[in-house]
């Protein structure tokens, strides 16, 4: 294979560094091009011992994701109340989601029973399934970015209620409950940095070498 | 934020495309300001309530490298005994790491306790620090593709054998131990794939509509 030039390079990180949880949506359609080519690039994602455990569960259907946002607004009450004083009501006023306003919602799952229950790779950290499935989380989020698609990690629901909403069978794990779709604005730093909710933190603080707390000599 | 143009987004395509878990490696050292782009890169991943949970070890100490590589072959040969017959003797043939001969070795970890126990966005599904992890990693693996750099995940390893060499405090995981050097050849396909393994899915196979199970009307 020959190599990646400067201009592909460039173009690589620019859609990590410009990819954002995306919470506000406009409603038109995703094409189906579009979509394929996003469903594609996630199933390209690395995965353990080759199982490819993951399915993706493409929800139009508004009453299921009537449920599904009534799941969230329950969640996100009790959330809520986790906060304190001005904190609280900071939290209040942020937009965690773009359920029903979103073209497409999308669930991201991982089926652990895939291929049988010895995996290569799997057999002394169990959770690799897992996080297959997030690699390809991430590929999809950051071929949308390019294709100018917006995509919003909803999280603030009970794993639960997707498995009873979505009629996961038993060793099926809902991974990403995802809002897609066309959006107005990329902020240009993530909105949680912007709102003042956490500071940035400094890379060179979280390098260390040959082990934990070590720095360079 | 302008949009991607077409030749971005085959950049971003390709490298989704030809990623590959790598293990075999050269020695050359990996220029700092390469390694850079690559930290730079994961660090840019999306994390749950902005925690940003990710540290990077940097392990170049072949005295800590061997140690992690006896915790691997015994951890290997006790995964072997799990295959049967034909199966047995195809994964024994199969090179799953290069921990002593790659140019560097990097620990991604997930610190559990970063900005105090309640997160925004994992108050109820408590594993999305971890996937904040993994996100990282993956960014990082698709910047060390464009910059002709292999990386491969080590997942044959005891998570309490890496804590223990590489001195993590009790709230900080060990996500994902990577080889991390110039490789000769990153293969067309996926080594598993190739070797018959396993065989890939159809996508199709893998899309339901609205809820499991359930193929588009």
């Amino acid at each position: 294979m020959t190599a990646f030039s400067k201009d592909e390079r460039e173009a690589i990180y620019r859609v990590i560094r410009e990819r954002r949880d995306i919470r506000r949506f406009r409603s038109d359609p995703i094409a189906e091009p579009v979509l394929e080519r996003l469903l594609a690039a996630a199933s390209q994602a690395p995965s353990v011992g080759y199982m490819q455990p993951w399915n993706f569960l493409l929800i139009r259907d508004m009453e299921v994701r009537r449920r599904i946002h009534r799941e969230f607004l329950a969640a996100n009450e009790e959330a809520k109340e986790l906060f304190e004083g001005e904190r609280q009501a900071q939290y209040a006023r942020l937009k965690l989601e773009g359920i029903l306003e979103s073209a497409l919602n999308l669930c991201i799952t991982c089926d652990r029973s895939r291929f049988g229950p010895v995996v290569l790779g799997r057999t002394c950290q169990p959770d690799m399934d897992l996080f297959s499935t997030v690699c390809a989380v991430q590929n999809l989020w950051l071929a949308a970015r390019a294709e100018g698609v917006g995509v919003g990690w909803v999280s603030i629901i009970r794993q639960e209620a997707l498995r009873r909403i979505l009629e996961l069978p038993d060793p099926v794990v809902p991974i990403a409950y995802l809002c897609v779709g066309y959006t107005d604005a990329f902020p240009a730093e993530p909105e949680l940095k912007t709102a003042g909710w956490l500071p940035q933190l400094p890379l060179s603080d979280l390098v260390f070498h040959d082990g934990w707390g070590r720095r360079k000599a």
